[in-house]
């Protein structure tokens, strides 16, 4: 049978899965929407594994599908071309503690929120936040994951120093170095950063930490109407306030999560909400949230409230809800178009506009501080072929005015099975077929996560 | 003949120049140590033309020398194998200023110094500040370069937000975006950054700015050898006082740069300097250079001066001047070699080792704050092929050490023409391989600077 040699190179039963007997989360991602087929999953333990694997595909032409938690929103993990599902989540282990260099060393399948608990125990920080916890950190890298605290400190890319990583062709290489700075050659480091599985597998990573930050504030604001919570932010930015975070959410979603969860956001006032975090030390943070009450206020906003610990739990938790409890309830299309920050409002006029045109509910939540406010399209039970056309007719434009806009169509998921088609349509042929051409160096026979991305 | 197209392509003749008639600061570096051979050099003054250019010299296989200022210390904008010297310094335009955004679009041939003084007008700031100001944009980028203000900002790379670019093959190819955060598709933009014209040519630059730091505050700490001034940064890294620079000097070279200038540094105690700058608001930096300060006294440092304004002009210009002060006095090898913080003290005690084993003088001086003490290797008068033959044994022992330490060649100046025997030697084979499939891709009829860095 074809996949005698994979028995022998995995050994151990337990973790080879086939055909009918793979649980369906495997079959798909974090929407739990659409399920792809195949034929084996492997949950690998180690590098030499990992190479033989594909070394393995690589003979026989096998697809692989390279998958972490699976927490991922654009498909990206669902096995499009049956073959291998290839699962690092069990390579987790923290291997190495640098508090000298403040760097960490990891298994790819190391969850997120354990790297967050393992450093901060430590007086230490890694400041990327995606909502999801639960995710691996070789997925954050492929997908050069953002979050919450992206305003102040940057996203994952910003804080991976080196990666180890078996090609597409089997061949193990080690990217990025130890080092602060580094200009030494061509940089195949960030090639691998956010290539979503496209070009190799992600089996070690050293990622850049900070000193933990001493104090952290967290501030409430309410406005009257989504347009005044978004036009303030950018006042908040110019006023250089340097928040670490600035989340955007609306009431009627919030509601949602607080169903969901069984809390209450502490403030009823208004219809939309800004989430305000600020770090450092006490009287740094004082003079901050000042100056950004300052711009708020005077961007009408209805309140400012500095939160008390318990309220800034639950505020968070809220928040972090969200997107679980709009899937929860109902299903979505989500879209994390980003655009420059000074276009973040018109963007949302015309999503709204688009929205009502097609007679399709819209809500937004999320990274208001770096143009990356989250658009999620709702279906309210509507019937499978017309929620199939409108949505994907409402995408459509918004991806097009995303680009007349000098936005992108992903500024954090990343576009996988989902976006790939609108991706293609508002990227540049030349640049497609760049990276067609640098897949085909690191992936000769075409094996890793095809037909996703720009392939 | 076989240029005659070329003419038509510049029109202007005062913007070609042919054989012996070029200057031979054209056919240098920063050096001005090695001269190589060119049978043309060309000003391009838009993007048209440098895509005309490059289609012309892959029809003819001609190779192109991309060069900006010539301020470069690897060897890179020699030309080594003739042909077409592509100067882009008269591509010096600011495009657009985006305030609304914080970003700039430039020209590849603005020099960094009139981008600093264009934003700095502005409330506005560009923090990356390598040591030259009269090196271009486009040269910076091509070299990742890093700089002074790096320890808290970063480097070039983290300030490029969009590229234009002319490929070697002749296209136009814009690459990253406009947007604060991205994760559509291969990232293109990073592979430029740092390429060292081998790829492309920048013809375009969008770059991050952010607000100018309200207060700056500069510190002179002395000590009494080099050993305790380098092992006190990495107590004040871990002291969390977030300098914005921590710059290193000797004073045996402090005195060269003074003697120089005409200056002189504002302590004489000690025979190790470092130089710390805090920026910010004024609670935040006195909080901080508090932190430095116990962290350096217990370090042991002999004192710890706060700089009035005109001090630290001086103290700024002395250290400004290192480098060329050594150049106008001796013949020299830089070595840019950069390691892991902790790791700074065990290579400088190496090099010192070396140094004394092969009879030769070495120097130590710059960016302490990442591992990026420079090296400087001294000829002092010693005899042509004594020099070559002694300083090229001493290199290649430092660049075997910096593999063993977890360091890379080069942290900020890149590899060009003098390190490339050394890259390839402590690189692995394989990563050596990708990069030259690389550019293969980029650059089709390997007409862009060939022989330099990794090829
Ligand atoms: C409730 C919720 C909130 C979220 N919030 C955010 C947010 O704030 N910001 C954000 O950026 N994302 C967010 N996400 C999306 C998701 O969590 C991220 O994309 C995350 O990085 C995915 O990690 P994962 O381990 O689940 O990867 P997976 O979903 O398993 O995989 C993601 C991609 O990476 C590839 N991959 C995984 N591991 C490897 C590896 N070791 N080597 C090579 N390729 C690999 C896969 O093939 C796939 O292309 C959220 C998701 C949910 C469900
Ligand atoms: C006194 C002194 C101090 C210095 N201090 C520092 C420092 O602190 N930090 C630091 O990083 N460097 C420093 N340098 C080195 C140098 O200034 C930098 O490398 C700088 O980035 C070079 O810019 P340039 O315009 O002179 O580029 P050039 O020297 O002309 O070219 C450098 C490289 O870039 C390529 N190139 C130039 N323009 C383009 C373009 N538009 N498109 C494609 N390729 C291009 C060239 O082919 C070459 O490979 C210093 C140099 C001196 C002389």
């Amino acid at each position: 049978m074809e996949y005698t040699k994979l028995k022998e190179i995995i050994g151990d039963e337990a973790r080879i899965v086939f055909g009918d007997e793979i649980e369906k989360e495997y079959l798909t991602d974090g929407l739990n929407l659409e399920y792809g087929k195949a034929d084996v999953l492997v949950f690998a333990e180690n590098t030499s594994e990992i190479i033989e694997i594909i070394k393995f595909a690589n003979e026989k032409s096998i697809p692989i599908t390279p998958r972490g938690a699976g927490t991922g929103l654009t498909g990206a993990t669902i096995p499009n071309n049956r073959g291998i599902i290839l699962d690092v989540s069990k390579m987790n282990k923290v291997l190495e503690l640098d508090e000298e260099n403040f760097d960490i060393t990891v298994e790819p399948g190391v969850l997120l929120k354990d790297i967050q608990a393992y450093v901060e125990e430590r007086g230490l920080f890694y400041p990327p936040d995606p909502g999801e916890k639960a995710s691996t950190i070789g997925g954050n890298i492929s997908t050069n994951a953002g979050g919450m605290r992206a305003v102040k400190y940057g996203v994952t890319r910003d804080y991976v120093r080196e990666l180890e990583v078996v090609t597409g062709n089997g061949e193990l290489i080690k990217v990025g170095s130890r080092t602060i700075k580094n200009s030494s050659g061509l940089d195949l480091k960030d090639l691998i950063i956010g290539s979503e599985g496209t070009i190799g597998i992600i089996t070690k990573a050293t990622l850049k930490l900070i000193p933990k930050p001493k104090n952290t504030v967290n501030i409430l604001i309410s406005f009257d109407n989504l347009e005044e919570g978004v036009n303030s932010v950018i006042n908040i930015i110019k006023s250089d306030a340097n928040p670490t975070a600035i989340e955007f959410m609306e009431k009627n979603i919030v509601e949602n999560s607080e169903r969901f969860l069984g809390l209450k956001l502490p403030s009823n006032r208004g219809n939309a909400y800004l989430i305000l975090t600020f770090d450092g030390e006490e009287t740094e943070i004082i003079t901050n949230y000042t100056k950004a009450k300052k711009a708020a206020l005077s961007s009408g906003a209805l309140d400012y409230k500095v939160l008390s610990d318990t309220e800034a739990i639950d505020t968070w938790q809220i928040r972090g809800a969200l997107a679980s409890s709009v899937m929860e309830f109902n299903e979505q299309v989500p879209i994390d178009i980003v655009v420059p920050i000074s276009k973040t409002s018109e963007f949302v006029e015309f999503t709204n506009k688009c929205g009502e045109k097609h007679g399709l509910q819209v809500i937004y939540f999320g990274h208001a501080g770096d143009g990356n406010t989250h658009v999620s399209i709702i279906r309210n039970g509507l019937e499978e072929t017309e929620w199939k056309k409108k949505s994907h007719a409402l995408a459509e434009e918004l991806y097009k005015k995303s680009y007349e806009l000098r936005g992108v169509p992903s500024g954090e998921h990343g576009i996988g099975l989902n976006k790939s088609e609108y991706y293609k349509k508002v990227t540049e042929k030349i640049n497609i077929e760049y990276m067609k051409s640098i897949k085909k160096i690191f992936d000769n026979n075409n094996i890793l996560n095809i037909g996703k991305v720009y392939s």
